[in-house]
């Protein structure tokens, strides 16, 4: 199962707004916190660490949620329940300083811990509703 | 199991910000939508209706989680797991109402649809982070 994203959908992401990503705990609760989002194709792409919380959850279980207002219209909204289909370290480090440069227009992420491994959650997609 | 709310955390929703709250789907993967915010001492309250599927959800599971970004200063943010401890309608009406006027500074909600029914979540904390 798999839901297209349209190009009205797509401006939330290009946008420099914060999306909420929810995860499944161990004991199947949610977790939800906030995120940078970025495209590629059909799949949204989210940022992290090895070492963080949800992406020990959806090595577990890759179901995930995502909501996105409009930073500008907060009445203006998506949210969507797909599926977390790779968990990729390759270009990890320069997606990083991409969404740096989108999100605080500065080149490098400057939040970085040492011997952090950083890691794209790429997520598919299968329901999408928006506030209309 | 139950986590206080410290004034810094209180701040959260005392201020005009989204939450996006998280909840249980039947088949356990998560579903999360923005909402409005209000506390009731150590209780977190979110207003929605009787036929939302979010309402459904915390009928069958009560776990959720919340998050929030400072609409002012989005890398100053909360997030909580917890659990509704009550679904209550007595008051529900007038809730959305004053909601409305932190909200949008309209005295009624002008969004209601005929027949729904008004329901208040009221949400315990149980564990809470922030971003730091």
């Amino acid at each position: 199962m798999s839901a297209k994203l349209t190009a009205a959908h797509k401006r939330f992401f290009k946008k420099t707004n914060i999306g909420h990503l929810a995860t499944l705990m161990e004991d199947g609760s949610p977790q939800v916190t906030p995120v940078w989002l970025d495209l590629e194709g059909e799949t949204i792409l989210v940022n992290t660490t090895d070492d963080q919380q949800k992406t020990a959850n959806v090595a577990r279980d890759p179901r995930v949620a995502i909501s996105v207002v409009d930073a500008k219209d907060p009445y203006d909204a998506i949210y969507i329940r797909g599926r977390v289909i790779e968990r990729r370290h390759k270009g990890a480090e320069a997606h990083i300083h991409k969404l740096s440069r989108k999100y605080l227009g500065e080149r490098r992420f400057p939040w970085g811990s040492p011997g952090e491994v950083r890691v794209i959650l790429v997520i598919r997609p299968e329901k999408i509703d928006t506030l209309d």
